[in-house]
């Protein structure tokens, strides 16, 4: 049969095939394919922190991967506009450019060919859907936002180019309930996941910019939270060193041992009271362990840390960090108040407080861990078995019966030989079996098999499927 | 305070602002904000057909957002490729190109600059799944995936460019019972959306080669179809046109009699067995009914319909379409079976079945139809309201309690006037209320206000907790 050229599709009945090169396909570098397990997992993830977001009354919002890159220049420094991913405009880009843009260079002709980009974090995008939704939003606005996001960073362990972002923040009130019960929430989600051998690292910016005084650094603040940032990377000496190159006075060395200091909470918050008399950040640390008393039967890793300091971000109050002990995969939460979250866009006097959780160093350390439940192995809880078509038939209609129960049942479609169909089961760890047969058929009596321990039992319809729950 | 330049950021402490032209942000053409409702009715329907997909024994994969467009391009024909989305290169994104280059124009260049796409649809990414995984891979594999596309489409009613596509395939077996269950699949997934006036329209490929043929059209099957399959669009008379310019012979008009033809299914069945002697479609269709007999105390609104085509896809056997009666929004799931998923990545024989929910038509469908549970609506099922700073905290230890026992609650974080506070509940469709006073704080009994009804009741702990979980 002669094929018929249509496009660039050939064809022939019941074939379709394109001429082109068959090329071994790949997927970009720092992306990644997720396979069932790692799917189901992550999603298991997923559903504890939307759970959590839920019980403490966050709303979700969703914003477009695609964002204007006039939203996102300039907002993440001079570094992450070199990490946007920018997508080209569709159609005939060059319709606007001339030689002269591209004898320019890249950063001068992407600014002619590219006008939108993907979502580099979830705080601008935020930031811009309450700018332009600003007369439909009730304050205080408890949102929630769990979607990916993109940077063109060196791909390396624990960082890649596609990730998620699960945040949850507060807006429209400055109440310190709000970083109480930030707290709490987070210890719910690491709770419910398992995760119990992690530390909530707090400190205040107030506390910082105070420090920053003390050694002589007033109206140095940003470098000086840059620097002290780096301590876990760098070690107190080089700290040290580039903090005397910033012009900080000879009170450094004892900086280095207040930040260094072990007492508990309490014995720092005095340390901090008495350096720096009438901080407006160590005050509010205290009203936050007041507040923190009223539910003291509840356990909480809550460490001051006088080192946390976060960056370059556009945080003003607390801040906040999570790190899993006896793991080294940095951070899986970072979070804290700001003032000013929408003044970029225009709008002012917007503050609130966030945090958020990265999806992606969760999962490493729950697989590192091997923290994850049984029932987030698979979905399917039972596989049907049948001996010829009658009873492939007859395994038909019971998938159907226990699927109207809600239970996940599979039957093998193709009639093939039994030991296929068990093998089947034991390679996707499906736990239970039933093997349909004549007596089964004309009986109505089902022999449930556990998979796992080998264990069978004798079941009409009802109890198979109470049977079936109750294992789940 | 005399503001330090640090880069393009500008300190004051308690305030970080950029230097630039502030700008009313704006959203890509034909991309979409969701809010709070949206977003959750959003989920909702991901959550019903996840909970289905994972009942039916599918099993959920990711691919990643960004694609080599070598995997891309060629896939989806020349608009195809026009609507795919282009992601520059990282860094000197011309380090590789000429002048000469530039002059060649946009098709040209980009080849240069740009080795990534955005996702188009699931099936290539899955096909290049599939390859790559292969030999890891326990067939029948039954994989589902739920993800974002993006397309450069003209955006309009119905058509975005992103949206969701929430796929399920089994591949790896050639049973007719794959083709059944996915009938029941997207029964169980419309029903539990509630949408009972839905169609699913089935044909089968073999038929159409069949039809071809017997308007002489042998070797044309492919034109055929695309014709056939604008039907709707263009009507009969148009589409009798069409085909006559094509060549077709004179039983146009018998044709068009049979394609109109309003029996029912097995009258139509039998119609085209009488027509198309031992087709193979009409033998697979008469197996597929047969199957359905087993269960005929299902409702099923199946239309065996002979104008359904599909256009140039890659299906080669069965094909399905499911469309909401009375709604203007064009088809709301497709799918059919292929014989060839793999072979453009140089792995031959991978066959299976599989079907599309769309999304966000659901979306558009369920709220015209005003089909979205209460459920839907908000998080939140109560809000502590607090008259002073007294029975603010003993409403955040009530609140805690609260979201021990799984209830969504809140409690108002400023010490502000109640009205305030009710307003927020109003305004946010919370359906609860608990004012927390002097005599709450003293006796433990709490007033629990259903803010639609007004309805009051005086509750202890306990049965405030069981109060509120019956109430959901």
């Amino acid at each position: 049969m002669k094929a018929q050229n249509y496009g660039i599709v050939y064809f022939c009945p019941k074939k379709i095939f394109l001429i082109q090169d068959v090329q071994k396909p790949s997927i970009p570098k720092g992306t990644r394919d997720f396979g069932p397990q790692e799917a189901i997992r992550r999603q298991y993830i997923i559903d504890t922190i939307r759970k959590n977001f839920h019980t403490y009354g966050f709303m979700p919002i969703e914003t477009p991967t695609l964002e204007n890159l006039s939203v996102l220049t300039g907002k993440y420094g001079d570094e992450g506009d070199q990490l946007l991913f920018k997508v080209l405009n569709s159609g005939d880009f060059l319709k606007k450019s001339a030689a002269e843009d591209f004898e320019k260079g890249s950063n001068h002709l992407q600014t002619k060919i590219a006008e939108k980009g993907l979502r580099y974090d979830l705080t601008v995008p935020f930031a811009r859907y309450v700018v332009m939704n600003q007369n439909n939003i009730t304050y205080p606005f408890r949102r929630y936002q769990i979607q990916p996001v993109w940077r063109a960073d060196r791909p390396q362990k624990g960082r890649y180019r596609e990730f998620y972002q699960c945040d949850a923040d507060i807006i429209g009130s400055d109440s310190l309930l709000n970083e109480v019960e930030l707290t709490l929430l987070l210890h719910d989600v690491f709770g419910d996941l398992g995760i119990s051998e992690f530390e909530l690292l707090i400190n205040h910016r107030d506390i910082l910019y105070g420090l920053a005084e003390y050694v002589g650094l007033k109206g140095q603040e940003i470098p000086f939270c840059v620097i002290i940032d780096k301590l876990d990377k760098i070690g107190a000496a080089q700290v040290e060193k580039e903090l005397l190159d910033l012009n900080a006075n000879d009170q450094v060395p004892e900086l280095m041992r207040i930040i260094g200091s072990d007492g508990n909470n309490s014995e720092k918050l005095e340390l901090i009271e008495r350096i720096l008399s009438k901080n407006q950040g160590s005050t509010y640390l205290s009203s936050y362990f007041e507040h923190l008393k009223s539910i003291d039967h509840r356990k909480l890793n809550i460490q001051f840390s006088l080192g946390l300091a976060r960056g370059l971000t556009y945080y003003t109050g607390m801040i906040f960090e999570v790190q899993v002990k006896n793991v080294e995969i940095g951070s899986v939460l970072g979070g804290g108040r700001y003032d000013n979250l929408t003044g970029v866009f225009g709008l002012q006097g917007i503050s609130g407080v966030g945090i958020s959780f990265g999806l992606d160093r969760i999962y490493d350390v729950m697989n590192h861990l091997n923290l994850f439940p049984e029932k987030a192995q698979s979905t399917t809880r039972v596989l049907l078995c049948h001996l010829d078509n009658d009873s492939r038939l007859h395994a038909f209609t019971l998938v159907d019966q226990l699927r109207k129960k809600d239970i996940p049942a599979e039957i093998f479609p193709d009639q093939v030989k039994l030991k296929k169909q068990l093998n089947y089961a034991n390679k996707l760890e499906i736990p239970y079996t039933i093997i349909i047969g004549s007596d089964e058929i004309n009986e109505g009596i089902y022999t449930l098999k556990d998979m796992r321990t080998g264990e069978q039992s004798s079941l009409a319809l009802d109890d198979l499927v109470n049977n079936l729950n109750a294992s789940s």
